[in-house]
């Protein structure tokens, strides 16, 4: 999967408007020109929090990317193309324009229309606690090139959202071996060694899954990725994690305390950044802590900028880690040979919705060794629905499966010993010429990349191309990334490779080997059907010659690509071997772990072509 | 081809130690504790008048690219991956140290050795005039941080180098109608029309290649590129080019003063643009000004800072240029042609070197119409000395071509109707496997990207990775780029299209109709041989979808590919099938232009297979 959608209770568009009028009542009073409130939270996260859902519950957008600028007499939302025709529903009536983003911008268009639209000498604010520093560092430039003022220090929120939500309260656990395969003394002493390369004594860390993964806990507290509300201050020789009270049992206290972890309260973190001591070197990643924090640093520190070491650590993955992996692949392919077993023989037969599919496709899951939980929404998308890259079916609007066309399933769950994310696209009924042209080129794209060789190091958004060669051929493109890179039982979408030509070309993007990225590579025909063909893959090793280190992938996925959807005329001879081979791999490791119509689907739909 | 290599008599080493020595008597003199000497001139060019050519004097690195450093104690020229072996040779014995630059960083290794070599308090010199303002300031912002005083107005080469030569003279000339297809008015008022999308009224010009394409008007004061040095002040309604004195005649004066144009003396531009009025709005590039010369520009100048308009104009080539391009190329492969045709038929009963290659070629190219110098100089290079990309063969070290092996010959031309570049490699006596092996695989990376399409406005960085898959799938990699873009009758290295994924990968860098990029993608094993297989393409438009435009490639090149390198197992039946088509398509153009052997050579060579 791409991203995601979040979801609550919608309330009617005039009581949108009424939250503006609201928030425009509480700008006046702070003497405030403009208001940016954009989709964050005070760990910079994907998914946030209700209670940092203020622009959702502001606007009804419930994209999971978009920023609200509120003036006195305008309210707009920007908003990228993914999500051009969801928020146009969902903002209809609310007085709130939607803005729409073009792909490939550099610069933030939402600033440079509050550049333009708010007068010299006037001030904007803006919520420091959920503003990323290099974000905070960009509009800050922008507007005072104009002569506008930023104020930091505003979070209107709290004064006009009366049933704000607190801190989220899932307790926290800890992720044991064997599944976590190195030690949390171990990942401390990798973190502070990249600290001593860097001269620095000190690293606060606010990404939750950086923090999972350092202290080999998780939690519960946003949908999908087993994290918790946290942060962390590392020093040389103790820790402190701050967190909400009444999340961390006193075992676990005492655990953490072996390896000279504190417990500290979450609203303690600023104080801690205040109390460093003059002459400490801070390690931060400027993309990953908020301006609000950074701020509390007493300027006789010496801050040291560079991405998280833990973001590096946790994308190689272990041997001990890919072997789990493996393995966990074998049982979500398994569960994946269940659902489709029993989709390909309901069909017809029980009334099947896009709804129905969430249920038995996760109940699947639910049934094997080590689950825990999705690891985004299910979406499955029919014809039209399809074409929508993020859709998402819901109880108000959804589709039957009946008659002819395409089905996506982009779906994938978090278990204890590693977390899957997969897309197939069936074919119901009759399909037409038409259908199978539009999915062989897309399998050819993912298999261009998941065939591909190439130097270790190179930037990861350097190699979409290889995917999109096929698809371009066919006058085809899609508008998102190729690949996104998948966490140990952790989020499943993490940095820092990305394999998407949108993304700027960083060094630190560089491919190593354990990285685990997807390819998933589609075609969207708005109105018709969208097709998408998605396997996680892993870095492995493929040797040293004179010209350097080489890596190529080794396919983590195990589902088969239904055949039936293929135009063999589209297919070269050495594309179709690549297939069989890959069908004649999952059937011998799904195959010994399904029986009755499960096994003899996962037969039937492996055959060679 | 994609570098250079410049020449000039050689001292001995002793000598380079003496200037060495004697720039340090001078920075004692200013109280500098270190000087950095780029490898640059006033217009930031990649071809340096001697007069600029103060780096390869004082150390005797003819590379180029490289910069020295020299303080009290050090002396070290900083060189890429390229040069290295070169650099070695050439700096034995002066004292100079080889610094050798890793490919991939992001960030000048020199400034870094500098920023913790020099002490805090100490000052570091470097002459503004020849120091582009990119530069500058990410060298002032490495050193103020470490408490380092950066001086640009000091150029110790005037009191050290006693033979330091003036300014070119070479006279300029129109480079005429029906070549030029957009007359002189129409480029102004392009460049104009840019201009104010900027709400800009001045534009400062100091590249060499948009002055000649603004203004077309072309010279002879570097090697191989038919620029002239000046730079240019363009107003609203009149333009100042600042030209040394002698090199315009009075006929192309008026003519020039017809489209509101002034002469002006070279030694004036800074003057001008410290005239110029205020609240007036500046446009320039800072990537193509030095520092020396925005800081004559007064602090009341609003400056906006853009690629140069003329940059992205003349990249994308005119319909008429295009056909003027696609004769040039006939007439380009047709000298080709009498050239292989004599090697092969001389190869064996005649002695011939490298340099006769350079020769032969050279009087080949010189018979066809409308020739008027090299693009570059001739690379002609067999067994080890093709496996250096910018080898150079000189009269004091060069191989005879005889045995067997493989002869790399990478040349080009300059025609008033185009610039050619072309790189072929040929047989020589027996060839083993392993030479086929590696040409087939090199032979493929340029077909794919050859045969590519890709969607209008992709970065052109993100390309490099479609010619290199073939590549890296035998393990394989080349250390350059894919491909450069491509000037009309222009340097043969242009912007802003740039096919490597070494290159950042900038919005500028955008594919767009028209414009003209090498593909050259190569395998060189040091001391053994070296492959690069190079064609020039044109951008055409490929029809518009659903999906947005698409681009694909018209390859402009003309000439056989040598079929007797090709490991057949190799390649599919695809990549076979473009093959013959591209040499049918020769045969058919090149043909009318050839006859006696050149046309049989022809004949025989392109072959279907």
């Amino acid at each position: 999967m791409n991203d995601r959608i979040a979801h609550s209770a919608i309330p009617d568009a005039a009581e949108f408007a009424r939250r503006i009028e609201s928030l425009r009542g509480q700008m006046a009073l702070d003497n405030l020109a403009a208001v940016l409130i954009p989709s964050a939270d005070p760990h910079l996260s994907e998914y946030l929090p209700e209670r940092w859902q203020g622009r959702q519950w502001l606007s009804g957008f419930t994209g999971s990317v978009g920023t609200l600028v509120v003036t006195a007499d305008f309210a707009g939302v920007w908003v990228d193309s993914r999500y051009w025709t969801q928020a146009e529903a969902q903002l209809a009536g609310t007085g709130i324009v939607l803005m729409k983003m073009m792909g490939g911008q550099q610069t933030a268009p939402h600033v440079e229309w509050l550049a333009a639209h708010v007068d010299s000498g006037d001030v904007i604010g803006v919520d420091g606690a959920v503003l990323g520093v290099a974000a905070a560092r960009s509009l800050a430039d922008a507007l005072k090139a104009r002569g506008i003022v930023l104020r930091t220090d505003v979070d209107l929120l709290d004064s006009i959202w009366p049933t704000r939500p607190g801190l989220p309260e899932a307790p926290i656990y800890e992720h044991a071996a064997p599944h976590a395969s190195v030690s949390r003394a171990d990942k401390l002493a990798q973190v502070r060694e990249a600290l001593r390369a860097k001269d620095a004594q000190w690293h606060f860390v606010s990404t939750l899954d950086d923090l999972a993964w350092i202290f080999n806990l998780r939690g519960g507290d946003v949908s999908y990725n087993p994290v918790f509300v946290a942060h962390a201050l590392i020093g040389t020789d103790d820790a402190t994690i701050f967190i909400a009270d009444g999340k961390v049992s006193a075992e676990l206290e005492e655990s953490l305390a072996r390896d000279n972890v504190r417990v500290a309260p979450y609203a303690d973190a600023p104080r801690a950044l205040a109390a460093l001591p003059a002459r400490a070197t801070l390690l931060i990643d400027p993309r990953r802590i908020t301006h609000g924090l950074l701020e509390q640093v007493p300027s006789a520190v010496t801050i040291v900028e560079g991405v998280n070491p833990s973001t590096f650590a946790k994308s190689q993955k272990t041997a001990a880690e890919a072997e789990h992996i493996r393995a966990t692949m074998e049982q979500d392919g398994a569960a994946l040979a269940e659902f489709f077993a029993w989709f390909e023989n309901a069909l017809g037969r029980e009334r099947i919705t896009e709804l129905t599919i969430d249920e038995k496709l996760t109940a699947a899951r639910a049934r094997r060794p080590g689950f825990v939980t999705l690891s985004f929404g299910t979406i499955a998308g029919f014809n039209a629905n399809g074409a929508m890259p993020h859709y998402r079916a819901t109880e108000a609007s959804h589709s039957v499966i009946e008659g002819n066309g395409l089905l996506l399933i982009d779906s994938g769950g978090q278990y204890v010993s590693g977390t899957t994310d997969i897309t197939r696209v069936v074919p119901v009924g009759e399909i037409t010429a038409e259908h199978k042209r539009d999915f062989t080129i897309v399998l050819k794209g993912t298999m261009a990349l998941s065939r591909a060789r190439f130097p270790r190091g190179i930037r990861s958004p350097m190699l979409d191309s290889i995917a999109r060669a096929p698809i371009w051929e066919a006058s085809a493109d899609y508008g998102h990334g190729t690949g996104h890179g998948v966490g140990y039982f952790l989020n499943v979408h993490e940095g820092p490779q990305v394999i998407s030509h949108y993304a700027p070309a960083e060094s630190w993007t560089a491919m190593e080997e354990g990285m685990i990225t997807s390819i998933e590579p589609g075609i969207y025909r708005p109105g018709k059907w969208g097709i998408r063909i998605e396997n996680l893959v892993l870095n492995r090793s493929a040797g040293k010659t004179e010209f350097g280190d080489f890596l190529d992938f080794e396919t983590l996925t195990l589902c088969p690509i239904d055949t039936r959807c293929i135009d063999l005329a589209l297919l070269r001879e050495d594309e179709r071997a690549w297939l069989n081979a890959y069908h004649e791999e999952v059937r011998r490791r799904v195959s010994p772990h399904v029986s009755g119509t499960a096994l003899a689907w996962l037969e039937k739909r492996t055959q060679a072509i």
